[in-house]
C-alpha cells in the first residue's frame, strides 16, 4: 500500500493537469477520483471523463519532487478534495498512506486528513493504442495549428462532425487540418518530414483545445498515434487521450476559391482593431453585420445600428488591386479570423459580394486560409 | 453644446467609476446613460439608481486630462456603449461633439462614431445634502473600518435592517461601526478629533463595499454628510450618495461579554491556515462545524465529515489560560473574523461552549472586537 513522502507543489502540478479530464459530478462515482499508482519508477495519475482521459507521469528521480517511496501500491481519491488538501498543507513536503479499508492519511507538519479512498481495482481501463509508429510533430506547431483552426468548429450540436476537426496526413507528406461551421472555414496546411503515417480523422474541437493549454512548449516533440476511434497525444510524460468523432467530414477543397476579381493587403493588428470599434455598432444592431467599400482610392469600414448610432473608418490598406466592391460580413468571424494571424500582413481576396472571401499571410500563403461568407444584403 | 477634445484614458477612469451606478437594464431608460456636463470648470459624469448616485469631477486644468474645451453644454450617452467607444479608439486623444438632436460624434485618428444621445434636461436630480459641516475621516482608517465589519452583515432580506452597518457617532467623540447577521458581529470603535457631528444611520453593506473600492488611498479626508435619507461621502473629485436603511437597528452593546473563563492567544495567519484546512473537512458534511479543544496543555482543531474522513492539528497558540473547554463553530465566519485582523496577534476568550466568544487584537483591544456564536452538539 502507498506511503510516499514528497514535495507538495510538484503533487499539485501533475494533479491540476490530471483534474482537467475529471467531472466533479458524473453518473460512475469512481470517476471523480483521480487515480493514483506509485511504482519504484515513480507517481502515475490518471482521470476519465466519457470524452477524454489524462495520465500524467512523474519519475522518482525527479529532483523538484524529491520523492521518498516508503511502499507501492494503487489508490483512487477524491480529484477535487484531495487537491484542496495538498494545496492547504503547511510545509513544503507531505506525507500520504494508504490504511486498512482504502483509508488514506495525509500528513504534514502538525496537520492530519485522513480521508476515504477507493479500490484501484475498480477504476476503468483506459483504451490501448498501438503507439509503435507515432506521427512526431513539435508541441509548438501542434499549438500554432490547434489556434489557428479550432475557434472556426460549429458549436451547434445539430452536425455533430462539425463540432470537430478534420485533421488529414497523407502519405505522410502532408498534414492538413480543416474546421468550418459552414458560414466560414479554417485550413492550416503543414508538411511533415519522413513520416509515414495516414491519419483521416476528427478530432473534438473541445479536446484540442485542451491539448493546447495541457502540453507546454517546453517540450520539442509530441507523439501523436490513433486507434480506431481514438487519438493519444503524448509528451513529458502527459498522455492525453480523446475520442474521435464517428462520420464523414463534409469535402472542403472545393470551397477555396481559386480566383479573385478584388484584392487589398493589410497589417493584421491595424484591420483588427477596425474591426473591433466597427463591431461596437453592429453588436447593437439587429443583424450583426459591417460593410467594406473598396475603391481604388482607399478602403472604408462602415458599422450601422439604426437604433443606436454608426461607425465609419478610413483604413490604412498596404495594397488595393482589381475590381471596386463593396461587401458586408459578420465582424466577429473576421476579427477571429485575424487574430489567428499574429503580427503578420494578410492578402484579402474577394471574388464578388455575395462569394466567400479568403485571408491568407503574405508569406508562406499556401499553407494557411480562412475563408468567410459574406451576408447578402438588401 | 458640448465640444471638447482630450486624453481618451483620463476620461475612461472617471467614466469607469461613475458606471458603478449605472444599471445596465433600468426600468427608467435615462438611467442607463451616463449625464456629462463640461463647464469652463471641467466635466462632471454623473450615474444613478435606485440605492446610489456617483458624480466625479475632473478639473479642466487636471494635467493628464489635457481638456481643450471648445463649447460648453450637457448630454446623456448610454454608459456601457460609451465606455466601449472609447476604450476602442486609436488615438491618445479624442473629440467629442454634441450635434443638432442630442447626436453626438467622437472621433479619434480616422474612426469616426455618431450615437444619439438624450435630453439632459430630462435625467432626475440628485438629493441635495447639507455639506456644511462634514464629518472628517481619512480614507484609508474608513476603507479599514469597513473592511473589518461589512462582512458580518446578514445575507438575508428578510431583516433588511441587519443588512446594512450601524454607524454611530456620539457628540463627535467617537465613532462605532456595528454589523451582525445575528450569528456573529464585528464592531470597530475610533476616537474622532475635535469633531462635532452626531450620527446614528444604517448604511447599506453593499454601498460600504462600494465606497472601500471607489476611493483611493491617495486621498486624504473624505468628507461624510448625512441627509434625511442619504448619505454623501466626498473625496477627491468623487461625490458618492447612498441611501440608508430605515427602521431602528438593534441594541449590540449587551451582547459583549464582560468576563471570560478561558483565553487563548495566537499569531492570526498562523490559525486562519489552520482553519481553512478544518474547513475542507467540514464543508464536506452536512453541519458546517469545526470542533477546538483547549487544555493546559495545548489546543487542538478537528474538522470531520462522516461520509469524507476527518482531520486534527495540533495548534500552536502563544498562550492559554483558564479554564479547559471543548467548543464547536462555523469555520467560516471564524475565517473572514480573522481576516479582519491582518498581520496582528488576538486573543480569543471563551464563556462556555454555549456562549458566544470574542476575537480582538493583543493591542488596542478596545477598538476592535469580534464576535462569534458557538454551534451547540449533542
Amino acid at each position: 500500500m502507498i506511503s510516499l513522502t514528497m514535495n507538495r507543489q510538484a503533487f499539485l502540478n501533475n494533479l491540476r493537469i490530471t483534474i482537467r479530464a475529471i467531472a466533479s459530478k458524473t453518473t460512475i462515482p469512481i470517476l471523480t477520483g483521480v487515480k493514483l499508482v506509485l511504482t519504484n519508477d515513480g507517481l502515475m495519475m490518471t482521470g476519465s471523463n466519457v470524452d477524454i482521459s489524462i495520465e500524467t507521469f512523474l519519475k522518482s528521480d525527479d529532483e523538484k519532487a524529491n520523492m521518498r517511496i516508503h511502499s507501492t501500491g494503487g489508490i483512487v481519491m477524491d480529484a477535487r478534495l484531495l487537491n484542496n488538501i495538498v494545496a492547504q498543507l503547511p510545509q513544503e513536503d507531505f506525507t500520504m498512506e494508504v490504511m486498512e479499508n482504502h483509508q488514506v492519511q495525509i500528513t504534514s507538519g502538525k496537520a492530519i486528513f485522513t480521508v476515504k479512498g477507493l479500490d484501484v481495482e475498480n477504476y476503468p481501463r483506459l483504451p490501448e493504442i498501438d503507439e509503435t509508429t507515432p506521427l512526431k510533430i513539435p508541441v509548438e506547431i501542434l499549438k500554432q495549428i490547434i489556434s489557428q483552426t479550432v475557434f472556426s468548429v460549429s458549436k451547434q450540436e445539430s452536425k455533430p462532425i462539425l463540432t470537430g476537426v478534420h485533421v488529414l496526413v497523407e502519405n505522410g507528406q502532408t498534414l492538413k487540418a480543416v474546421a468550418t461551421d459552414s458560414h466560414r472555414m479554417s485550413q492550416r496546411v503543414l508538411t511533415l518530414p519522413n513520416e509515414t503515417a495516414n491519419f483521416d480523422i476528427v478530432i473534438p474541437g473541445s479536446s484540442l483545445k485542451d491539448v493546447g493549454s495541457v502540453f507546454s512548449d517546453e517540450e520539442d516533440d509530441l507523439d501523436v498515434s490513433i486507434a480506431d476511434n481514438q487519438v493519444l497525444f503524448v509528451a513529458g510524460g502527459i498522455r492525453y487521450y480523446s475520442r474521435l468523432l464517428e462520420g464523414n467530414y463534409p469535402p472542403t477543397d472545393r470551397l477555396i476559391p481559386t480566383s479573385y476579381s478584388t484584392a487589398v493587403e493589410f497589417e493584421v493588428r491595424d484591420l483588427q482593431k477596425a474591426i473591433t470599434r466597427a463591431s461596437l455598432m453592429s453588436h447593437e444592431g439587429h443583424n450583426n453585420i459591417v460593410r467594406l467599400e473598396i475603391t481604388s482610392s482607399g478602403v472604408k469600414l462602415f458599422g450601422n445600428s439604426p437604433e443606436v448610432g454608426r461607425f465609419d473608418e478610413d483604413l490604412a490598406p498596404e495594397k488595393i488591386s482589381g475590381e471596386e466592391l463593396t461587401i458586408s460580413f459578420n465582424p466577429d468571424y473576421m476579427k477571429e479570423a485575424l487574430s489567428a494571424f499574429g503580427d503578420a500582413h494578410v492578402e484579402i481576396q474577394f471574388i464578388s459580394p455575395v462569394r466567400p472571401f479568403t485571408i491568407r499571410p503574405l508569406e508562406d500563403a499556401d499553407s494557411f486560409i480562412q475563408l468567410i461568407t459574406p451576408v447578402r444584403t438588401a
